[in-house]
């Protein structure tokens, strides 16, 4: 094979075979095709797109370029949790008191944050002491022993798909539904896992802007799940605005735990408990959405919900004292206001001016070695159809640094429409695919 | 500027400034642009295209790399003549003597051959002592004291021409039309001349199999003349059979000069009197296209044109007594006959198996740095029209190597088709746009 016949075969939109995606992928991943013959490729493929076939090889591929998890040890169905992206999202992080109460086991690999939408790894490091570079084996044991682990994805989990996301990345080949659907499946299914429920996040602040591109996701994402046999649902949610009311490292895990006390806001508990539902259903725990739900505001109602996630932090080496008085974590040396400049009803609130202004005050990647500070961020006091008067507090920005804040009360300023007009709360479960 | 925001301008179809394309041309030249993202660019321009304004802002961008020779010393119009390459293609060599005899400046920077298309240097590279590394102090001055020389480009015209080729060889963009035009003309612009006839050839033998896409590609660079206010004529010629009856080196030369004595192959002299033609109308010899070849035809009736041809091989070094005795320049260890194993007509002589079989012969180069044996080649005894008998010769294989010449023969067999039924002689002149 050659790598030139190959691109062109694409690019006059031929089918690629399987022994070719296996090749180009193993070739690529070793080092024997250029970056400059891939990305042209990558560009064709965005024209041309992947039949269904191609994306179940190029998925398959690209899991199988690396280490495969072997899970098998531990009992149960083992399901997994992926959340395409946004600003806000701390639902994982709930996930695992409520999942492991329930005697799930949840063994999650996480990622870190880049751009304006943060990592459910960053987010955990708030937590002083808290450890995300677990060995395979404690991985492992945390989760036989207490239900619950996450951790870092090891460098060796889908290797190709790391290199490859790279590339995309700096040559304009991000968005095409096929590549975006084998990288996430790639992942997860290197990750040894039995299901997927995916959170695939759509509106301003989501990598996919558009409700049709979110559900074309969703559906290439669950056929690749039934192709190869892994019960996978995906919930498409609304991240037009910021999920909750906390946006930042450390806001975030206090309103996550917040939630876990059973108080958490509407539109975050919706979402994490649409999501938790179908994991117990993927999981076999019941198959019926309504027993699911009540289970999960059983563990909530109970406070076992909250006790597993203390035994998480700790079991993962951090100081639970934060978790128990979690005002504790908020600590930035500056508070900044800002006001409603006019009264009436907010219209929207744009959640990636929201994911920039954490940006802007430190608390996100703009490069992958970007040091992130876990304390600043941004608090949301009204949120969409929520009434507001002049002068009444929209937001408060939570900074070290006063140019930064100044800039990013610039972007929080911009997030906000406020209408005259009464509007209606977003409907934040747009769609279920499975 | 940054480069993955102008690949996503360009791939979502919107037009690139000027001061973009200028940009990204220069930062490419200077490596500061990764071949990577180059080659994602050049593919979403394959899908995309460029823009009339876009493919005149790029040729003018990559003449501006490097180096533009100044031809101003040199009296009278500079007419250059470029051919989009083929097979059996000795052209230029006749125009040598025809131009030059009709004291019209003809200062010609000439390619290498590569893959089944043979190059002009290569082919005058074929006479002893024929040198084609001229200075451009020596080049200018051979026009200036015999109107004619031709010599290698220089690696300092177009250098980001040469670089941006190079990437679109090996990712499969070659083949937009706009990519070919503005690589053609930046490197006719950077030679310095006045005017400029191109031969756009189509056919099995062509880079441009295609009679439309040839058309295309000669509006587009006719149009970039048009612009830049350089007279541009494009004659679009049938490159479906080899040109002339010799393919290969040493070969072509001997055809050549049998073509400059009165005696050359009909094709061949209706392209090269067409040609020269054009040459003579841009150079503002005469605005009549039958006074012009009358004109042509006397300088080679009368011998001027030989002779030119002659003292041209002279000046550059090469030993005349080849010329005068061509014979001397045929000099295979190997001929080996190819019989009709049919009687009938000649229905086709596939130029692109004829290429192959004289790059298998060692005539041409399948890499950059490959050395070509000039003596090797095909005679092709019958074209297409011509009727045959069963036995009789289709062609002699001009060879040093028993296993090359075996490989060869079979492609020189595939080549031709021979049915039962008459067929006219092709047309050589497709189209002219000016």
């Amino acid at each position: 094979m050659r790598i030139p016949h190959l691109i062109i075969k694409k690019k006059l939109n031929k089918e690629l075979s399987t022994e070719e995606i296996k090749w180009i992928v193993e070739n690529y991943t070793a080092g024997k095709i250029h970056d400059y013959q891939m990305s042209a490729l990558l560009m064709a493929v965005y024209f041309n797109g992947l039949s269904d076939r191609e994306t179940v090889d190029l998925t398959l591929a690209m899991r199988d370029s690396g280490e495969i998890l072997d899970l098998s040890s531990i009992d149960g169905i083992k399901v997994d949790k992926h959340s395409s992206g946004g600003v806000g999202d701390k639902v994982s992080i709930v996930l695992v008191g409520i999942i492991g109460a329930l005697d799930i086991p949840f063994a999650k690999m996480s990622g870190r944050g880049l751009g304006h939408t943060g990592g459910t790894i960053d987010k955990l490091e708030s937590i002083p002491g808290f450890r995300t570079n677990l060995s395979i084996d404690e991985f492992i044991d945390n989760v036989k022993s207490i239900n619950v682990a996450i951790s870092c994805q090891t460098s060796n989990l889908a290797p190709a798909d790391k290199k490859l996301y790279a590339l995309r990345d700096v040559t304009g080949t991000v968005d095409n539904v096929s590549l975006i659907a084998s990288s996430i499946m790639s992942k997860k299914l290197a990750s040894g896992c039995d299901g997927i429920v995916l959170d695939v996040t759509t509106g301003s602040g989501a990598f996919m802007n558009d409700i049709e591109d979110a559900i074309e996701l969703s559906k290439k994402m669950v056929n690749i799940g039934k192709i190869l046999n892994k019960e996978t649902i995906a919930v498409v949610t609304n991240m037009d605005e910021p999920l909750g009311n906390a946006v930042g490292n450390a806001l975030e895990v206090a309103e996550a735990i917040q939630a876990l006390k059973g108080y958490g806001p509407a539109d975050l508990m919706e979402v994490v408990i649409t999501i938790a539902s179908y994991m117990l259903i993927v999981a076999k725990k019941t198959d019926d959405l309504d027993k699911a739900k009540d289970l999960i505001q059983s563990v909530i109602d109970n406070g076992s919900a909250y006790n597993k996630f203390i035994e998480f932090v700790e079991r993962q080496g951090g100081d639970s004292s934060y978790v128990k008085n979690y005002d504790s974590l908020i600590n930035a040396s500056i508070i900044r206001e800002v006001k409603a400049e006019k009264s009436g009803y907010i219209h929207r609130v744009n959640a990636l001016n929201i994911g920039n202004a954490s940006l802007i005050l430190g608390g996100g990647r703009e490069e992958l070695d970007d040091i992130i500070d876990s304390s600043v961020g941004i608090y949301l006091n009204k949120k969409v159809s929520d009434s507001v008067k002049t002068g009444q507090i929209l937001a408060y920005i939570y900074g070290n640094d006063e140019k930064k804040v100044n800039d990013a009360y610039k972007e929080v300023v911009t997030a906000y429409d406020i209408q005259d007009e009464v509007i209606d709360k977003p409907k934040m479960i747009i769609d279920i695919i499975k």
